[in-house]
């Protein structure tokens, strides 16, 4: 169908279906104006040009600029206009208009076309030189702004200049005069700046526009936008050439916008606002005060009228909400553009139930049109709206867990844990935390840190508690005493009062009220309908009873990743833990695993109760040993004292753990293979709590799930296996309970997923460990790639983050084979994954494409995956069936 | 043909071909048996056996167990002899036999099915009771030490106690009583350590040693020497039982061991020694001095003259130098093992060419016929054997680069530099090396530290080097001010006299001689045809111009991978680099790096140069910046001052270029997409120094190969590829000088074996970096990973070192998943190897089943690896066709 050679198309050739390659304003434009609504004609140059642009070395080739001029003359028949003629001018805009919406991200410029003469006979024309000189005075100083990039503040100048002159304070108190002079003043800025004359030939206006709005695809804000939205940067954006209407033509013209529902509230009705004799821009800039609505009934009601009815047809064509922008000019309606609209969370459910109600949509389609990430928002407490707007932020970290939090500060753990305990709200401040830290980390409202990435442990660990967290904010000085700290010219001492904002980044200097997140009926209703066309399961990662109680509350359907490792910072069982890991012989080990036991066997019960029957996977221990010891001269004196051993001897242990690359060290499964006591203490408190837990509830059918961390050789997984078969047996043949169990692996290793197939033939599950295996598969360590990450987006090497967006193409490769190469040996094996990844929409639709059974989250993204997964069961059953 | 349920068969169902059925020895006394020479006749139990022991739970199955029971049938019917029969006792040996010779790691039992009534009537019936009791009492002592693990010091003290009551000083002066009153005694001590009789029915004895070969495969000792020589342990031994004949009968009897030639020097003519009426264990525990062969024509002429038709059979028949064990009964010859006999590098290479010349075998015979791993003792100097027979090792490090040094301590890289070209000769001994003491290493004869393994930086560099080195002997000691160290009870300062021996890692505490390496003629006849069948060149890793001839000499065709930080780390150059470092602006950098240019320049023609035209492969800056600054506060200081900089200055730089996981960090194609100006100094140090080259070279073309290190995205790969063709194509343009380059990338991350056929669209040639890759694929580093691999293999989880061993299972299936999506891209891609494993014979054969066109190792592995190179050739002949 299409021509590879076709690079524009008028509005009548198009329609909606073409968004790729007309984006998006562009196929909407020529919907509109197939469905016979008023549009001002003109045509699109495809975002196949843009992609051209850039490959031709940022040039417009000689053939589509041929194409373009084709185009300029049968618009120039369409309209009876001509470009440069005095008499009949014909003046366009220029926008862009790319595949996904990026608002205000690339640029537009109104009225191309003018020049001396034009602009001399129109207003004679006209009749009205003031309209006139007006917009050619906007044309000049946007184009030299956009086009020829001298920026506006000068222009500013001018006419704040000519306004002071005047004695005048709105732009509309200039007269014809005074903006003809503007005009002469601005071109005279441009030769200044440029070189060169003001360009009178309109159409080297025109590819100078075209260019421009190319170029702008790959401004800053732009490329930051992409990556902020997941959107590759070789769609390329479309530009639209569209004959202008003029909203300041006098009080019979004007411009809006306006939504058919009320995208805050998601309340039907038409909600927009409008301003008499103006150009767009005038609605946005806010110099002048725009009339709502409802208020054009009263101005032009039949206008109003013909608005609201294409406002019905074209919400019940899209069945969505539209968002849409509108001139009159002298009376006459034009349409400029219509869109989905934009919306927030709570909008979004509601608009999608109403939807449903009204017969528009079916269920499945109100499933399928909610973005998940938005449900973030609606499971956090929120700044009120008030107390924010007054509010200045004062620094700008990494938004690295969402929502709104206000405290006191403290900079410890000890006494963030304190203080919460006894009511206080705490943001806890530090340079970054360890997991020594997790109980301040609590008991604390938000988190904020100097150092570390969206993946530190501070970013992690929050998540995983939904609590706020503003991470890597590097701007931060820590006072020499350790209890202050300095962000800009502002200094806080402990107790003091901050407010951070998770899911911004923003952080400010004063107490802001916030409220408390609020989960509506419609929520409810659209996550009901989620789970009927999911097919995946949705677990939680979860190490505690009252994380496993959060996420059941959200809907988790078990626990897909339980750390035991993090039980054992707390104050009451790190000395056991620290205990073991001095310990001299198998004797001295297993004693110290003795006192852990009973901690261990009563978490777990905790988490199984809290879990209520559904499945539970817990990994044995997996950190490297040496990050339960202390590090700093003092707190090794105190703990050798503390264990009653030489402080020689205790930084000997100390330096024997040293590892030049940890992440790759002595951990994982390796610690069992070295201790296997270790794996034998742990299996014992798992299975003696599920027995435990199923006498007391009999209606359950517990069956544990003991999960092998960092195998990467089917050998390593079996003598490990044998540690946990040997003892789990032992105990259930002795307690008379018929318990079952199941033993797997992670899938974090590459040759883990290379040899599969071996490891499946003993493993009965297998759970993707993404974090682990995108950090293997890149070759590099998510706390060290941040050095030079930045640059590889700026060179537009990467994307996205690999470690918040699953990377199909590598990692998603070692993935497959590792499904495939499983369900080869074992076709009942159970898959799963419980890396970050699990709780991204765009991951978790990877996971259904390999055909995962399930998925697992930090509790506060349950929600959005039970959603993603629902649109992934859908999305797949298009492609597939 | 094989029967599965067959498990044992007699020496006349056998033959040679059913070696991995029968064990090496029991194939061979088949093949004898079938040959027709005097062989004692009995059966072997096969591998599958041993293989279903452990399978079964360390247990002899009862089915086995019958089948067993009905061989001793047959064999009592060919012998006419009965088990436990005091008229006329079948006596027995038991003996391990596996596929792989396996000399002395696993155990033997003989004179097996006496007890106190076959004694008694054996001593009348022949008359000879010394002999009889002799027998029963190493029978005794024999299976108490080896089936029952009693330990043999005992019995050895007793017969100490009886020679010392009886005034004589030999075992042979025992007479008959003594040595019945010994097996007495020994019976008592059986009982008093097992607490029970010492077995006296012969079936009992013969499953308790059948018994004990089997356990005897898995002792650590015949663990180690297959991780040594990489026998898999599910291959399993034979057990060979043997009807008995006795060289202790009198003297008419005795027995010896011979080899067709001269296994040390490879001379041609009967090799061996024997001893008239003794058995077997006397000639080996040297308590009498035995004759040699040629004296057993006196003795008895007709057994001399049977014996050498029978050598001559065997070696025509096996068609290489044998190595034999045979005992003569009361004048009777019997052979009791024929074997390929072992032998010194130097004989392996003289064997193989005479064979060749008397019509033998060809040469495709000869080039397979030799162990590449010999060659390495053929290339490095060697200690004079007359004083290493003196010398008694003081401690036993790792045999990380093989050769034999002997130099003076010296404690510093500065210091060893100073002193080596003064002409001292050197040892540095350190706690491990850095990159910083590159030159002193230069300059040294020997290596030793006390820590780091075999892949160590001390080992990776010595090999390279070819210098001998003994890698973690983490016995020693420093002293506190760093000029002495300790070593068991030896202390050693500065200057002492040491001497090392890479190959078995023994270190002595004096000066030993040296004798330089020597290559004769048999070595370069047998790589000359060697290289005729070779089908993959062969390249060298080398750095240096030095290097780089060496590399030619021993036959290199190219450089497959020069590693430009080398060069870096000289006194020269460091400061440059490190004013690079501390750059603040792409200004500063550039300056810095403009005064490395012309080094750099150098450095790579005098490797042109030296390489005569071959292709040279330059790898751009790969390691971690941090890498180049001192962490040392003194040195940090100095540093600073001689920069002309604060010292928190420069702290803050090595501060902010810390890494949690260096090896996963900022480093190889990272520094260049970071710091393009990097990459663009050294294209043009490259491509210029190539220039002036070929312009003094007409007669060579040169094709300089640009490697872009770590590379795991395409995009990231053609960024880097850019700055180099930008650069590269300017200098050639401007030059006149019509020079071709190729640019290619490393593949050693997963994620570029996973996408290369991406990555091959734009890359010429892939160079496999099996260190990274085998690092990445295991998830853990080489660094760390010594903490837990010897658990690893004690638990016979890894049977090798991936890093020493290339992992064909997992890091081969990434390299095959490249080479096949690589090819597909672009089928004339070039393939090669540069990691470690491009000098180890195994990989090698792995890198020619996967079709790499070239493998690449260090200088001195270069003559192993054409060996080894044609050899998989030849292999791969035979199995496609």
């Amino acid at each position: 169908m299409t021509d590879q050679h076709k690079y524009v198309y008028e509005f009548s050739e198009g329609d909606a279906s073409m968004r790729n390659l007309l984006g998006g304003k562009g196929a909407n434009l020529a919907e509109m104006t197939g469905l016979g609504m008023p549009v001002p004609q003109g045509f699109t140059i495809t975002t196949e040009a843009c992609t051209r642009y850039y490959a031709d070395g940022e040039k417009i080739s000689d053939d589509i600029r041929a194409e373009i001029l084709t185009y300029i003359g049968k618009l120039e028949k369409i309209t009876g206009k001509k470009f440069g003629d005095p008499e009949n001018p014909l003046l366009v805009s220029v926008r862009s208009g790319s595949r996904a919406s990026m608002p205000g991200m690339m640029d537009t410029i109104l009225n191309l076309g003018m020049n001396e003469a034009v602009v001399e006979a129109f207003a004679k024309k006209t009749g009205n030189p003031r309209f006139v000189y007006d917009s050619y005075r906007r044309f000049i100083q946007m184009y030299s702004d956009v086009v020829m990039e001298t920026g506006k503040a000068y222009f500013e100048e001018l006419i704040d200049e000519m306004k002071h002159a005047r004695g005048v304070t709105a732009d509309l108190d200039l007269d014809a005069d005074d903006l003809k002079q503007l005009a002469e003043q601005f071109k005279a800025e441009y030769r200044n700046k440029i070189g060169s004359d003001f360009p009178s030939d309109p159409i080297e206006q025109l590819f100078g526009a075209i260019r421009a709005v190319f170029r702008s695809w790959d401004n800053p804000r732009a490329i930051y936008y992409r990556r902020m939205n997941d959107i590759p940067s070789d769609w390329g954006t479309a530009v639209n050439v569209q004959s202008m209407v003029f909203g300041n033509l006098g009080d019979t013209s004007g411009t809006g916008v306006a939504f058919s529902r009320n995208p805050a509230t998601g309340d039907k009705g038409l909600y927009g606002e409008f301003l008499m004799n103006a150009q767009g821009e005038d609605v946005v800039a806010g110099i002048r005060t725009p009339e709502t609505i409802d208020h054009l009934k009263e101005r032009n009601p039949e206008v109003y009228n013909q608005f609201v009815e294409i406002v019905g047809r074209l919400e019940q064509h899209y069945r969505d909400m539209q968002d849409m922008e509108f001139t009159i000019e002298e009376g006459k309606l034009f349409m400029l553009q219509t869109r989905n609209g934009k919306r927030t969370a709570a909008a979004a459910f509601k608009i999608a139930c109403d939807l449903v109600d009204e017969g528009m949509i079916t269920t499945e389609k109100a499933v399928t049109m909610i973005d998940p990430k938005q449900i973030d928002a609606l499971l956090h407490p929120q700044f009120d709206v008030a107390e924010l707007k007054a509010a200045q932020p004062i620094g700008k970290g990494l938004p690295a867990s969402p929502g709104a939090a206000c405290g006191q500060v403290s900079f410890t753990a000890e006494q963030a844990a304190e203080w919460g305990k006894a009511g206080k709200d705490v943001v806890l401040v530090r340079l970054e935390t360890t997991p020594e830290d997790i109980e301040g980390m609590h008991h604390s409202k938000g988190i904020l840190t100097a150092r570390g990435g969206m993946t530190s442990h501070a970013a992690v660990v929050a998540r995983g508690m939904g609590t706020c967290c503003v991470s890597g904010l590097g701007d931060i000085k820590f006072g020499a005493d350790g209890k202050s700290f300095s962000l800009g010219e502002h200094t806080f001492v402990e107790g003091d009062w901050i407010s951070l904002d998770g899911s911004t980044g923003n952080v400010y200097g004063q107490a802001i009220k916030t409220v408390p997140a609020e989960i509506g009926g419609y929520f409810g209703r659209i996550i009901g309908w989620a789970d009927e066309y999911r097919t995946m399961k949705v677990r939680t990662n979860a190490d505690t009873p009252v994380d496993a109680a959060a996420a059941r509350a959200f809907g988790a359907e078990g626990i897909g990743l339980c750390r035991t490792e993090h039980m054992f910072f707390e104050t009451d069982r790190i000395a056991a833990i620290r205990e073991m890991i001095v310990s001299k012989t198998v004797e001295q080990r297993e004693a110290a695993l003795a006192k852990l036991l009973p901690m261990q066997r009563g978490d777990f019960e905790g988490i199984y109760e809290a879990m209520e029957g559904y499945p539970v996977t817990i990994r044995l221990l997996d950190p490297p040993l040496h990050e339960f010891l202390p590090h700093e001269e003092d707190d090794i004196v105190a703990l050798a004292s503390e264990m009653n051993i030489s402080v020689e001897e205790l930084k000997g242990v100390i330096d024997s753990l040293h590892e030049f690359n940890p992440m790759m060290g002595h951990r994982g499964c390796r610690l069992d293979v070295t201790y296997p006591e270790i794996g034998a203490m742990q299996t014992r408190a798992i299975i003696e709590a599920a027995i435990n837990v199923q006498k007391r509830h009999p209606e359950w059918k517990l069956v544990p799930e003991i999960m092998i961390p960092l195998v990467g050789e089917v050998k390593e997984f079996n003598f490990v296996k044998q540690i946990i078969t040997s003892t789990a047996d032992a105990i259930i043949a002795e307690s008379g309970v018929a318990l079952e169990y199941l033993v797997g692996t992670m899938i974090e290793i590459p040759r883990a997923a290379l040899t599969a197939d071996e490891i499946a033939k003993d493993a009965q599950f297998f759970s993707f460990g993404t974090n682990d295996l995108t950090q293997m598969t890149f070759g590099f360590s998510r706390d060290d790639a941040g050095k030079f990450l930045d640059a590889y987006y700026d060179k537009k090497i990467y994307e996205n983050d690999p470690f918040a967006r699953l990377d199909t193409v590598g990692v998603g490769r070692l993935m497959k084979t590792a499904v495939e190469l499983g369900k080869g040996a074992r076709p009942d094996i159970k898959l799963g994954i419980c890396g970050e990844h699990g709780g991204d929409p765009s991951s978790i639709e990877f996971c259904q494409s390999i055909g995962l059974n399930y998925v697992s989250c930090s509790p506060f993204r349950v929600p959005v995956a039970r959603l993603a997964a629902a649109q992934s069961a859908l999305q797949s059953t298009i492609n597939h069936g």
